[in-house]
């Protein structure tokens, strides 16, 4: 069977905007406008068509919608995230926000390959989607897909680098003040804060959160400093044992992220420091796996990528209309209570 | 700006078709015949063709390609896999046997539900995809998509439950065995089994694997049984303290995932026994930050998720041909060795 062949048999399938036409004895352009809602058609020839499509059990596929429209009903997410635990929620997020039956959102992993992105954006132009959104797996700015692509597009998480794109980012300075208020609130005052790679934005702008935190409480941070390594439980276990033994009485550690808070937890374990009573344990991400399955289960900061996902998704519908003001819009984290951080009594 | 003059613009920036053949003194059709390397056109023609389309820096867009050869060069993949953990790597697996530049791979997420599943088809198949991969996230059988699609469908991961369709998934059987063998080619007699859900196909596969290659040996499992119960790290620790009080002298796990192996080590490490050296421990899933992040680090199985892409990818092109062999194909996995299992001498 050849690829024509079985375009025929889906096209045969279902009933064609024609038969409504001809049901409701209009033109094929009359009843399109009819069900598109133009007001160049007169009330009762309207009312006919669609009384003449709901008996026919007319329902347009979406290439036809489209068609109707001048849209696809479809839009592009192209990302790197390589285990998809950022882009998948973004995904959603933004599925929801368009609502489920009107538009797709179809995935392009660019595995942060400058040449396969471009290839996968041109795929998705050809495919005719009306607007694309570009997940980053880290919050630095990355380059602009530039101002002369026929469709709008959407930065999330990662902001673009050009201030006339349209970008939305989590807020990680207000994270990081979130995560020491937290701490603040359980009656922590000696707080140590371990974190990933500082050459990522998202570390540094913890860290910065944090720090105006303590000072606002008129605190400083354990080691008056940002304890910067890896993304990895090993760099928290290492941390951990470095800062426990030059700063024994600390009270609570804000790590950078659930994987190194994993590797605190272990540390602060062997040092027979209980958690919560001696030491409170905060992590960031609030990756579902890893915190609930830690002992006692992880207090995060979730960084709300479905909201992310729904806040793209809109400002892309905005600019489909025409109206889109550029610059980077911040999310707010959100703070997800567990076993690890406790109020004291 | 509206849709329609967007897509104007985009279509007034490359060279056409109609360019190249104008350049050349021939029709539109017979350029495209030419370019398509169909065997209609005379070779001083192709020549005149393909010399003026490399005068012109004619690069067809990937929907032009498509209309050339009656293809759109682009896939979908439909999956429920909510993390992305499963399905990133089949669509990495998958895109790597199309050849990037050659085709797109669209992910879509159904979210396990068969409504949003349907819409997910439709929207694909509006925008004329050559063809559907379907991915689950576990190996228990999938109702299939029927045989009336206009396009192929090869299933990943989950199969079909139809005979008639083309399915690829990984061969938890065998993978079992590839376990236990492993940990008695370590030197281990006393094997426990400790896994997930048992009401998932894939527990009960790597199950009767592990009986196997037991029974091959002359051996039983510890207990004699499997202890399933959830895919969590707290049903690993619970798990492995009843094994140990009942059968203190078993001197190896095999855990149906790299979470419940996670939960083995910490309970083995908190009742004193040395891993690898009283006891060594294998987990399932090869979950990179999961089974690194593991102290010590933990042997694992892998489900060469990219390779069942591959796989997949390659039915699908033989059946976008009219070559489809019906029926399902097991991938192997492999045997991913780190320190929690270690060869005694």
């Amino acid at each position: 069977m050849t690829t024509e062949s079985r375009r025929g048999a889906r096209r045969s399938r279902a009933t064609t905007l024609t038969d409504v036409a001809r049901l409701a004895g209009v033109s094929v352009a009359t009843a399109s406008k009819a069900l598109n809602g133009r007001d160049q058609v007169k009330a009762e020839t309207r009312v006919r068509v669609v009384e003449a499509a709901e008996r026919l059990s007319f329902s347009p596929n979406a290439l036809a919608r489209g068609l109707l429209q001048g849209r696809s009903g479809t839009v592009g997410l192209i990302t790197s995230d390589l285990d998809g635990r950022f882009s998948i929620p973004v995904l959603m997020g933004a599925e929801d926000a368009f609502g489920t039956g009107s538009v797709s959102v179809f995935l392009c992993d660019a595995r942060g390959d400058a040449i396969r992105e471009r290839h996968h954006v041109n795929a998705l132009l050809s495919q005719r989607v009306d607007g694309l959104i570009v997940v980053g797996y880290q919050t630095d700015p990355r380059p602009s897909l530039g101002p002369d692509l026929p469709v709008p597009v959407v930065y999330a998480y990662a902001p673009s680098e050009s201030p006339d794109d349209v970008s939305i980012t989590a807020d990680n300075v207000e994270a990081g003040a979130m995560a020491v208020e937290h701490l603040l609130s359980c009656g922590r005052r000696r707080i140590a804060h371990i974190s990933g790679d500082p050459t990522y934005t998202a570390a540094q702008d913890r860290s910065r959160g944090a720090l105006r935190a303590l000072d606002d409480a008129g605190l400083s941070m354990v080691g008056d400093q940002t304890y910067f390594g890896a993304w990895t439980e090993a760099w928290g276990r290492a941390a951990a044992r470095l800062v426990h033994r030059q700063h024994p009485d600390l009270d609570a550690i804000f790590c950078g992220s659930d994987q190194i808070a994993r590797g605190v937890l272990d540390t602060l374990g062997e040092l027979g420091r209980d958690v919560p009573r001696d030491v409170s344990v905060i992590g960031f991400d609030n990756w579902e796996a890893i915190a609930t399955g830690a002992r006692p289960a992880l207090t995060s900061i979730d960084m709300n990528l479905e909201t992310i996902g729904e806040r793209a998704a809109k400002r892309l519908f905005r600019a489909i209309d025409g109206d889109a003001p550029s610059g980077v819009e911040s999310v707010s984290c959100r703070l997800v209570t567990r076993e690890s951080t406790l109020t004291l009594d």
